[in-house]
């Protein structure tokens, strides 16, 4: 089943619109060209709405956010929405900044999101209205282990049922939500945190998958999820002795550009909660 | 012939200022270091023109425009024109959006370009008026084969003709044109359309090589041309079995810094059209 | 010596805030994550200045400033000086530009800076009031060498003396000074002048080490340019044949990654002058 999903990107190949930070824009276009998707970049506010019009998905990510991007990512957005196109959130920072955190509510309530796939500190943001983000990563307090899934997984449905929007949340281990279904998955590797754009990438790339499989995008969220944690896995697998953080994130894409649906589908690791 | 040209770059080594998207601008300074050029980027209006004035030639990509970039083309664009030095112009996603083709097309019409570099649905924007961009890839039916190949020479040669400037169009075969004389290029991999930057480093290293070969522009294109596809192909050949695009994007950078101009001049595939 | 303040960054991981160059700002990121430290990027005023509070340090770059980003730069300093963490300013560009002179001598007269770090040409202009940089790239009349090391070693303890800061000069041989005391660094490699970024990979990382060993911030200085310069030694001899410039850069951040205390106690090549 997962195979489907990722069947779908590589034969549809979607054209994907991400208004995201400069930090990481260059490993989300190439995760998307190597998953099978098409990457294009566009965050003028005169620009954005019409190269959304010609995409089949949008990916906002407010990491690097100003206030020239900000009406960007709501011009497309709606554009999108009307397309009845996919829009993914990645509320990269919230809760470690007012302008982020206002920022991705305010995104919240003016369009229809499709997904929302943060760390737990992020979603905690945006699901309670505090969170305790430290920078970019999880908080120590918030991980979420064996011990806390259960109620992270509950908290997940329910953040799912208020805002309708399918809602991931990456870690040690990920879970996958809506309002009725979740899936924690255990694929992955801790040397996805040790390089950025760990999750500036999985969001990319899950949009596509959301845009390729428009009939059941929990299961695409799904598939994305475990394609990149796997991926995780071999490309630590095969670093050599000498080899470190950049070699793994060149492994990384390279993995996703390997990927076949047989693979995924016998190495993902993810249970229905 | 092309060995000259080559080894022009490396001895002169060239200042390039970039006016470029942020997706691919990494690749773009280091492909120019690979080849032998140097680049800086400026893209502030006030810092832009300056910056253009230290350096001998001029590279405008209009991936990723902005309302604060523009200014910042046509001032920067104007000053390397009273300078007398280069200015290529890749128009990343013209036909994909108004602002974009609006901005192709006043730069068109307010400087004096070089060189222009596209995929063929980006350039018959700019010379019809009118294209079928999809997003910042070439239209499928648009692609240059050997059944549209004569035909598009002719209309690459009309619209040099109609510019004065050398049009350079990317895509299976290449077309590298002024308005006497065409050249075929089949060098190159498929490969390069699954990273993202593989056009904007070559518009990037053709401005170095314009640049440092002032009196023969036309062959210094050819060979920047003929040197990246070359160098696609040496990448793809170094491929082991485990890697994928991001492997191949770091070999080909690589192949770009080890190229001398005997293995340049050896492999080029060109023809006379 | 140079041990601990390599361990210190490793076991106190600090968050660095950095408003830098998009050209470069990846490469930041991940050489922070590989020395063992924290990146976060925040460039509009309104969030700048809140995020700088969350972290330990502010690293100042001003490669591809424009209008918006420097109030955020000063604004953060700011906020940064009054939460007592170290900023370090990396004038990229100063004396290319006046608009890039002047903001470097704004921050420096507006902000206690820490430590500059840039090449002979950028900190001369600061200095002088005027430099010869080309480009980016120190200019060849400024080179420092063994003949012009006595003589630079001085001005370095002078404008160290006359600004407060911790001044590093960064080049064939590398100084490290404050009003009293001055090191010279003989690690390092010629490619790392081939690959963009190997300054502001260095910024960012000292950035790191001063945060982390607040009571010896030029012993924590010192351990970082050698650090930078071993492990481009390092990196370079592991290049195999085919291997060119994109390779270098990525084993230079896998060493980074590797690179423990002992190792670098005894590659550091450093001499108290």
């Amino acid at each position: 089943m997962l195979k489907e999903m990722l069947d779908n990107v590589r034969e549809k190949a979607p054209l994907i619109h991400n208004i995201t930070n400069y930090v990481t824009v260059n490993d989300c276009a190439n995760i998307l060209l190597a998953c099978g998707g098409s990457p294009i970049m566009a965050d003028d506010p005169e620009d954005a709405e019409e190269i959304t019009g010609i995409c089949g998905g949008l990916n906002i990510n407010i990491g690097t956010l100003n206030q020239r991007t900000i009406p960007a990512m709501l011009a497309a957005g709606k554009k999108s929405n009307a397309c009845g196109h996919p829009v993914l959130l990645d509320p990269v920072g919230a809760g470690a900044s007012a302008l982020r955190t206002q920022t991705a509510n305010r995104l919240m309530k003016e369009l229809k999101l499709a997904v929302i796939r943060g760390n737990i500190s992020e979603i905690k943001t945006l699901a309670l209205g505090a969170g305790t983000t430290k920078g970019v990563d999880a908080d120590v307090a918030d991980t979420v282990s064996e011990d806390t899934l259960t109620q992270t997984v509950t908290f997940a449905k329910e953040f799912a049922g208020k805002t309708g929007s399918i809602i991931v949340i990456t870690g040690a281990i990920d879970i996958v939500a809506d309002a009725q279904v979740a899936f924690a998955v255990r694929n992955g590797h801790s040397m996805m945190s040790r390089i950025t754009g760990s999750g500036c990438m999985l969001s990319a790339m899950m949009t596509a998958y959301v845009t390729a499989n428009p009939e059941d995008p929990l299961k695409a969220c799904l598939a994305a999820t475990c394609a990149m944690g796997l991926c995780g896995e071999k490309a630590f697998n095969r670093l050599t002795n000498h080899e470190g953080t950049a070699a793994f994130r060149s492994h990384l894409i390279d993995e996703i550009y390997q990927l076949d649906g047989e693979t995924l589908e016998r190495g993902a690791a993810h249970e229905l909660r």
